[in-house]
């Protein structure tokens, strides 16, 4: 199931590719599911890049993100994940995504992960 | 008609042309449209470099950037189009312009391009 | 489907009936469906009563409003419903419900909607 | 040509119409044009009420506050003309319109209009 | 073992008695056990009393405080056990006690109790 | 000298006279002179008032505010000026002028004077 | 010693005796002795009037408020201590005085004291 | 008895072994007894890491840092016993154990470990 | 007319000229005139540096800065001129002014200028 | 007198001497006077430091902070004495002082000193 996700998102060329730019998209509104209890889990997801060849559109980025709504999944997978399947289908020259973990039992929790083409 | 907008800028002599220093100059209030749904976008754009011949007249900038309230253009194109304009007119020795974007469908982003006298 | 929800809610005998005291319950991690294009939506429900034999059982308004998770339903008609609610199991001196909405499409929106006894 | 904004917002039943209850939105991205000068004015629009039969439609008030955005208007004029379009077709129990403008030459104005059925 | 803790407490004369004024203390750092649960529970406890003839020493209201450190009360219960201690010995003109309580499973609570003096 | 700023003011008449509606004026960046010291003193100037006939223009109070830069005033004596000048002019149907000085000495003080129509 | 402390404040005339004004001084930096243990305390005095015929001049208050800073004395002492000798020369309309004291044992305390004139 | 805590924490295997990535948890409730005057003290932890073979499962480490509630311990054996038993079960490629104590007797204190896989 | 400001600051010897240590003096009320129009500017003007032999006395510095209350100049001469001005009587190791100016038809600006000893 | 104050010292042995590690000690109630005028100065001193085989005993570093509050000196004296007295006694491996002095004439002033085992 988690396979399918990545086919929500859509790109569109870059419009400067001859200059190191860098794009952060902020989703304050980020729910997800805990994969033991089943209870909400809520928090913020922070994706950084410098584009290559293409970025990212806005609205197909927000679907993506939505998908999670109802799926159970840890903090520490769910971070890299978001990574893995942005940095496949942008190929782009840096990525850092940032998840901000809402308080869960007294102890909030953030993950960052980054990708550096070589 | 994106070229003409560049004969907004004016600019004077930089008084103090033997130091580096740096001017940053904020607008809070930058409206322009989304070029897919003709929906305005609302952000703050800082322009922050390091002068060499040249500094930038203020209200000429604050006509300059009101000259996009009407127009639709992509976050992406419209940060590195401020920074070519300026780049071209002040031959600055450093400039970064950031566009911070309001939230649009519950995603806020931030565009920073940079510019190095080579 | 609506009617179920009730269910959930479980009571207590009020420690001590015989003073007027206020209780405020503020969950922050609140989400339901807009049921017109089915996105998500986020906010803040407030629960202020005077309790009169009976208070609700904190747990159980917590799953009382996760049941709410995947469900589209108008601010308007959700602030009102969750007071009917209480009101109707708890029978409480007097209640405020406000619900704090997040933006949509640029405007955030705040229902409140009081019960008192007769 | 102020006529024919109040055309622009749609109108739905009050799903709760035997009681009380306030409904409160804020716009804070509104802008319009200052009538003597042309330059853009920003500011939050707050409309706060009490609905009696009918409730405004969200996306048809967002659609309703955009069309200001090229037009001249005083800050008093266009607060109590946005109370009395609502007024007209809403006929409130209770309505107050408030516009938080921002800054022009160092004083930022507040204006607050309310209208009480009889 | 309830009984005891107002043992705990001392008192001093009030030293204007003439005029009525207020006295607000605000223990910002209070912690109990959930009854159920056994889990601890952190809070901020606010007394706010007109005396009469008597005020509460501030060292000993430190150390009653800090007596509920390790036994399981329910917030409802804590609160106004607190303002029946405070009142039987100060016996003052009025009395309110507020207790603010942490986000537990997502939901923080405040209860507030007042005492009036017939 | 005082007696010839308020011929500095402009008014127009009001839009909206047959409702009574607030009009609120911040003047962030306030400064005069200590009339006892000659030193620079800087605050914040609050008008708020309900207009009858006629209202005051924002441009012309700017250069009314200004014209106490080298004046050295009390700040008692400024606040209330400052409300008789424009209860003067604008005969509203209530109006209240606040004065935030900062601090002085280590001291920071308001002064609020209303008026009241009869 | 507590009686020549009020030889320290001055007065001058109110500039606006015929009208209702009132004027707040705050000072922020506060000190004086616990008398039990001879620590400093810090706090915040708010001293808020309606002048009738006087108005306290404003270096005077600094000298007399420096005057606690090594004198032991009661947070309710203090307060109500100010109230008296303030009213007692400047005989106003009406007197507030607060005293917020910080974190003392990890309590912090406000104390406010109010004169109306008869 | 020190020595026994250890056994309290839980772990996982790291998800995303192949690349280096952060984890942060911040718990913001921890309490323990200062080991001079057995008075409690308030504070907060944030364990910081790059994890390698294996993860701190949450709910072992929030009852791991709920067993110091009883211990009188100092800020500085505390902050460095917390890193050693992380290290300890985790051998993580490198962690960062904060302590930001609470205000006592009017000095607050942080206390900042790191631990760096040679 | 400024060439004689420098002689309005005074300096006296660095108590601990042995060891490099910074000095920052923030002046949060700063007001100047915009040479082009006459109107009032607003800012805080920031001095940091690390003493050589000499220090600058504070309240010479603060009739320094007030001295440019009548005079026209642009922030970016300002900034730099108060640097120049600085540098020449204290021969600091290291020096950085920063002018941050307030809102000037909605745009801010800040302008920062080091000097380094060679 | 100056140098009996470091007598108020105490220390104990670092129970952690192995491992590099910070400590920041923050005093926000610091008060003195200024040697010129008499009048009290008011700031936060903190002390952060690499500790080497001892560690200051937060008790004795409260006393000696308190035994300034009755003693002219001047802010840039006063770190560096603070930073003088804390190596001799302790011989960290690195410490910086930095004391935040409020607002006196319009200017606040940050002093910070550092010091580093060769």
């Amino acid at each position: 199931m988690h396979k399918d996700k990545i086919k929500l998102l859509e790109i569109f060329d870059n419009p400067y590719p001859g200059r190191d730019y860098s794009i952060v998209h902020t989703a304050e509104e980020f729910t997800s599911l805990c994969p033991v209890t089943g209870h909400p889990d809520f928090g913020k997801i922070i994706i950084s890049y410098i584009p290559d060849k293409k970025c990212v559109e806005l609205k197909s980025m927000k679907y993506y993100l939505q998908s999670y709504r109802n799926e159970g999944i840890f903090f520490e997978a769910l971070t890299n994940k978001i990574l893995d399947d942005l940095v496949k289908i942008l190929k782009p020259r840096n990525m850092i995504v940032t998840g901000e973990f809402k308080n869960r039992g007294g102890i909030r929790s953030t993950i960052k992960a980054e990708y550096l083409k070589k």
